[in-house]
């Protein structure tokens, strides 16, 4: 397929990182974890996020969420998220079936809960009836591709930690965000108390891997046995570790993300000459959703490769990914506005 | 590191895997498994497997062994396998946490089950108080590098097959069994009665990589959720699709575990030239166990990586790898009758 | 305490139950239900719920929702009630932990969903991302004391039997639903299709002991297992057994639960002549909901034992037992008028 | 049944603790533990066991062994016992599904493991890949019915401790220990390092109700929401409360198992005079181990009531209740001495 604005793990693989990959096939190295790679890549992550975090490596986003929300509570605990959140919508119940948790789903505007939500579901402490709140889940950037202001995190991470609870998110697209606020990860994260995160690449340009990090000892402290028994646990962990070394040196994760951001900003702006299609969610990182008439939409993807987020509206989500260029946004576009005349 | 007798997960990855990955590399790809890519591996596995072979991609190898026992049973069942095996040993109870199933560890001698054996622990059956057997794992080869004769896997098979129970093959190393058998993998597997197989790449050339194949329609039935639950779902598959899609063609998997057999096999004989080294189990595939004298071990793990298996009985283990060459073990050999003088 | 509204729980035992624990005190008896008084009470619940029903007795409500749900569900599968049920807020996460499933609560009113709030959530079938809706749990009566009538319980059966899903209905209080709906239990479960009951019995009188009903006998199958791996299963079940044996013997349980229901509306009636006080739920079977002003609620709760429902709008809720009497009542009506004055 | 030596379980309920029961019948207390009765309960076991017992109560002994294993561990930890532990043997793998941990079945004479035996068990801390020791469960009395010493007890909790680890003791018949060793169940439990017990009443007398008691702040400190979330928390706890406070008061527990105890000496002396009988295990509480040829077996378990223990070798158990008389011996006897000759 030439283009898809399905996902943005319809990208392949950024050849920065394919490089990075061949590179590190050159020996014999020792296995899961305890390799010089591993150890490149774990001070990488030191560099950006802080000498306090506690990076590690596992496969893919689902894995990253269970097994770092495995680490912040017990089985009688609350997982509190937006109801859009990925862990709640899209993991088949994954968090569910490994931490033993409840999920409680907030109400939530274009994919962000408020304080004031968060506060109404921080109930209960001490009844045993009742499953005890520990963490708030949030995605940085949301589903719906929007962004918490740090004023917002900061808010949130308080708030969590007012209750002896922690703040996780999930960041599957963390760059992103990172290129659209135009602030380091640090800073939107470890500094404003956020206290685990689940650090994605895959959908940014990498072939495999996510990262769990950690900005608290105490998480750290057993993880490796979490991780293990949850089958997270990569044999040959250089191959994961070279792509991260070379994600994240030189700013690399962040010039990936801009383009996929510049471009979703791209199609936005071309998406308002258009007549029939309304932009439905602010887009501030690299999605656009907008509500596309039902016959409209059905030509459309004859044409083009994308998904529709709610059936009974027609909103549908176009992402644009590392590699998308400027030429495949001309295309779609032209295709949309020959089958609006 | 030069060369390690460590694991053959110290080795790198196959330049015919590599090669396969990064033509795999060149367009955009529907993500998790509905990609072109994966239905030409999944076809390449009912080639060489056969028409009701079900397989399906993973991870790791902890991971195809706990989900593929988790669509073989139900918590209150119980998995019957050697002491010696993985999944009792070296997999941090992820198929106690994942399966909810107890595991019944049975004596066993060079990592092989007798059905003698097995047949004492297929009790209780309708008994509520007690774990239901359903489910009997083996490896092939087994982790102490030995083989099941094909007979004695038939046997297996049926002896589970008439008590309503299954027989699943952790095949890490199938190919190395195959090379060694001199038989193809569906011979002494599927067309033995054998259920599900947990099937090996990364320990013979791949990047990354496992699959599940189930030789029963009942089991694959609901494995998409349970894969997906269990955090091995990959988004970009046709990654670990190519690899097995090139390792399966023109016998390339028993190609390379040939290699890795035959250096096992030269290794075995050179050491019987040297004194005080005692090998301690048949060499089938690709490991050479022996016992080795406490400080002519220590000196050599000085020059040399490899595990001691026991520590109270200093027996070692040495692997080797699809890129094991004859100039590592000359070298290695070397060393050895150095410090033995 | 000489009475107290806060729960049918509060209550003790009835004495035609007490007299049954006695009698069953009177020699040896096989444990772990194989004594002749499980049988008699096994046929008991067959002669009130068919013969098509299969009974199985647990410790306790939490219990028998936990053990029904897990045998009508693989981990993979979603769980739908009401946001207000019981398994939902107060059962600390039991059925998430027991089953590994996850549990979507859907808006109601009065402590009841709709055919077209379930409508909404029987989505993603076939979807490996999304959790496989399975079970709609319903309480019959409600948590709300309301009831769903024959007509709404017929079509929830069947939409989810549309679906290849069970409804199970949480039925702590079910004997109450039957003396209000004056209709027999069969009549308005196992001939409308549920398909599985959490049937009641210590809120009404019994010691202890409350039963798992199923109506289809793949249901019924593996549960010995499952109970008894969720710790559910009783040695001494004669004690419990000879509690339902007299319990559904001469309408008992209808009897009981016909005087809890009628002080309910005796309470109802007589709060209607109090001002300030405003009814707040549909009084159908043994709770009367009110709101109460802050500071009548303060001095009211020195003098009689009650729970605040909603800490925000101030509404209570008052159980009536088997034993609770028009006396206790009066003397209930009296303190709040002259509270009031 | 007249009289049955197939278990404690087959007994009923002493007539002191049913009068207890009746007793704790008279008015409405509050559910959930929260009465005045449980606090009283609470108040006899801190008597008896020291103040820095924390005794919880549940419903049976599954139950009781489940919940404190939880409270112990973390999914990826192992928990040591020996092979004949009745959490190993008879629980249908409860503790594998509540814990998530990997039981490790010890080598044991007469139900009992050595410091040797539990040392080889206690390595791989550190190692990621092995499930991390953290609880050594045994029973006092056995499974076999013989004791641990207290001197044994001493070394083994010491043994844990030295390893971070705890020692849990499954006293499903701990009074019969007790009263044979003619200490306080306190000076051979708490005293010596014991962590944590099961405390059984329903095998000695007790109507229902099992206890879990910490002698570790740590380890009751989330047992309420570990409780609850199990299924073993009570709505009207005042029925097994008021049967541990008469259980525990003026010693009763010890004088009703002193009875069985005596009764098994008994017995035991009786079985010596007739030929073919080879008692087998020593007779330290109130269970008679013994051979017996299969065709005397066969026709003496058509008059008498017990389980054959093991298949192969036709040995067989004789359990003596608190209400087992002299009587009941002498006729069994008798009828053995007939069918002897």
């Amino acid at each position: 397929m030439k283009h898809s604005f399905g996902s943005d793990n319809h990208s392949g693989v950024a050849p920065v990182i394919m490089e990075a990959i061949i590179n590190a096939n050159n020996e014999f190295q020792v296995a899961y974890g305890e390799d010089d790679i591993t150890k490149r890549a774990v001070n990488e992550f030191k560099r950006v996020l802080g000498e306090n975090a506690y990076p590690f490596f596992v496969f893919n986003g689902t894995g990253a969420n269970i097994v770092s929300l495995k680490a912040m509570t017990n089985t009688f605990n609350s997982i509190l998220c937006p109801e859009s959140a990925h862990i709640n919508m899209d993991e088949c119940g994954a968090p569910e079936k490994l931490t033993g948790c409840k999920l409680v789903p907030l109400p939530c505007v274009n994919g962000k809960v408020t304080p004031e939500t968060v506060k109404k579901a921080l109930i209960g402490f001490g009844f045993q009836h009742h499953s005890q709140p520990k963490v708030l889940s949030i995605s940085q950037p949301t589903e719906l591709g929007t962004l918490y202001t740090p004023e917002e995190i900061e808010i949130l991470a308080r708030l969590m930690h007012e209750h002896d609870c922690y703040l996780h998110v999930d960041g599957s697209r963390i760059s992103n965000a990172s290129a659209s606020l135009k602030m380091s990860i640090k800073s939107f994260t470890a500094d404003l108390g956020v206290d685990a995160i689940s650090f994605g690449g895959t959908k940014n340009g990498l072939l495999i891997g996510e990262a769990v990090v950690f900005f608290r000892e105490e998480l750290a402290k057993n993880f490796l046995y979490i991780r293990k028994q949850a089958g997270q646990l990569y044999s040959k962990n250089r191959f994961i570790a070279a792509q991260f070394e070379a994600y994240l040196k030189d700013d690399t994760n962040i010039k990936l993300a801009s383009e996929s951001n510049s471009m979703a900003k791209y199609l936005e702006q071309e998406l308002k000459t258009v007549p029939r299609i309304k932009i439905s969610r602010p887009v501030e990182t690299n999605a656009v959703f907008a509500f596309v008439p039902r016959d409209l939409c059905d030509k459309l993807r004859e044409l083009h490769y994308f998904y529709i987020w709610d059936e009974d509206t027609y909103e549908v989500r176009w992402m644009c990914s590392f590699n998308t260029t400027k030429a495949d946004i001309d295309i779609f576009i032209k295709d949309i506005k020959r089958l609006v005349e």
